[in-house]
């Protein structure tokens, strides 16, 4: 079958010839879903719960490179960041609206493997997609997800109310996303141009390459802490390295903080590839990003329930804002930390992601 | 002051110091916002109200030009066009999330300008910014709004509840904001490339104009119809011409339709381009797009209260479906309506807009 007879233009659809196509086997998951696609606005219940939302836009180039990124797994990712969102507010997501501005040189094939996706990680999460747009561009593809949640108000975790003297924890490992984009940079400027390029060998390093092509949102976390009866005093997700969030939640509840570099969770593959790059693991899972694991505060009592908690890791303590904020190394020495983030403003190619 | 003192580049702020900077001012006007800006999702409360949901995207290059687009104006719109479709639900908007991605070479000043427009926007329909994010892009700029709404339940209007025999009724004028564009299409053709060019004289034009680069979300007819306590039995927003958005609703509804071409109305500037550019108005308004006016049905006993109130023209009837869908003209003729709407999957340079 040549290319020709493969892929099918999007202008043989039309835009609501491609909506209706891309959302017509929809069903609800979610008695809050009142109403979704095919009206000017979906219809949503919330009764006596809060509603929470959150709203994140990933655009080619800057976010994601489609030389290396299988579409299905971006779709999944768009959805996977926003439900992150809702999870940091200690909430159950429950809707998401998908916006999609595409190039005209895309197939219908092409976008029906990025909702197929979106449609996984709706499965995956328990969420409804319950409107959207989808247009032209000129040039990149740009996708923009709006999640809505839900949470009984008290159960609600903020950013701005930890204190002094209570646990930071965080959930799985860290690290391992931005060391998977590395080793997909670097294999890209391996094969650039070669056309006798064979498909490169990532075996062995599974784990990071999934951690940045499809990353998870720990709406398992939010639900076994719901199950203990557990909530944090105050959480955000990881998405721009452990420092700058850890920054986020001291600035804005006026605390100081302390962690220790040993009981930071890093995974083997990240240690490994860190080696091969000649990094420090340790400074990547501190400014690294997109790893989309929670980072939260708790009272002290709570330290031996915690820690024995699958997918949680202890890794210091809060304290006064006046004693700044602090990582103890292996070696017994401290440091300050500094937010470093993700520098999004920078010129594209000096960007770290 | 030279250009390069008076601008400051994005990267002086960074993202979050950007976000601070517009969003520091931000009040709440509706008791419904119970967190906004600053944390991972905004925390909404809507209690025994039903919520509707819309999201819109406009890419620069498809949806507006920069060449002739103030940024204060496309703020305003990004933000209007959405509260339409909340309207278009008979319901009242309440918050707005704003995503935007941007190219380097902006300016801080240009991002408050856009803003500002926002903002202003935000005051005009009462709707409170909630939430959003700001991204870099490598190329155009992509706005991409989502605003949430309420009603109660009985009085939501949708696309599939019109029934035979109901009157169609729109709001304003139409075809207006597509002559808007014309007239801006053509001076940007004549001035293009000449360095001596002068602004261009747009006296006489400043009502098409401003359709164009700033058009109104009806809110005002919403309200209206509340007072009067008249819910329409369907309702829809005219975003891509009369034609296509009246085959929406009969097509969802399964009902045909019968409009009158002396009763759709027309403002005379519109008329007056129209014979400028030897074009025919009606066409315009039936196919022109980007009116953002009401279109909807309700029963036959209320034509004169309907026909007295500002704003509303009753322009036909609604029939069976097997009585098909049909203009009939000034002179009499009757010609099948055919959706034309807004071609947005043709090549950009061929693309009506």
């Amino acid at each position: 079958m040549s290319e020709k007879e493969k892929y099918t233009k999007l202008s043989a659809l039309g835009e609501f010839g491609l909506i209706e196509h891309l959302t017509q086997g929809i069903t609800h998951k979610n008695s809050s879903t009142l109403k979704g696609v095919g009206d000017d606005a979906a219809v949503l219940d919330y009764r006596e719960k809060k509603m929470l939302v959150s709203t994140d836009m990933l655009i080619q180039g800057i976010h994601f490179d489609l030389s290396y990124t299988p579409l299905k797994h971006l779709g999944y990712k768009a959805v996977a960041v926003n439900v992150s969102d809702i999870c940091a507010m200690n909430g159950i997501p429950k809707q998401i609206t998908v916006s999609l501005a595409l190039s005209n040189h895309f197939s219908v094939e092409g976008v029906e493997e990025l909702y197929a996706g979106i449609y996984a990680a709706c499965e995956q999460y328990g969420v409804d997609l319950v409107g959207g747009d989808t247009t032209s561009s000129v040039s990149g593809m740009c996708i923009s997800v709006t999640v809505i949640g839900e949470a009984e108000g008290p159960e609600i975790t903020c950013r701005n109310t930890a204190r002094p003297n209570q646990l930071i924890c965080v959930t799985g490992d860290l690290g391992a996303a931005y060391m998977g984009l590395q080793l997909l940079e670097r294999e890209k400027s391996v094969f650039a141009g070669r056309s006798d390029a064979v498909q490169p060998d990532f075996s062995g390093y599974e784990y990071i390459l999934e951690r940045q092509l499809k990353p998870a949102a720990r709406l398992d976390v939010v639900r076994l802490l719901r199950e203990k009866k557990i909530v944090p005093a105050s959480m955000i997700d990881i998405s721009d390295g452990l420092a700058s969030e850890l920054m986020h939640i001291c600035r804005q509840s006026g605390v100081g903080c302390n962690i220790y570099e040993e009981k930071i969770p890093i995974d083997y593959q990240t240690y490994k590839m860190a080696e091969e790059l000649n990094m420090n693991a340790t400074v990547c899972a501190l400014s690294g990003g997109e790893d989309y694991e929670l980072l939260f505060t708790a009272p002290l009592e709570l330290f031996e329930e915690l820690s024995v908690l699958e997918h949680i890791s202890v890794i210091g303590h809060t304290c006064k804002a006046s004693e700044g904020c602090y990582m103890t190394t292996r070696d017994g020495n401290t440091f300050e930390l500094k937010a470093q983030g993700w520098a999004n403003f920078k010129a594209p190619e000096t960007a770290e992601k």
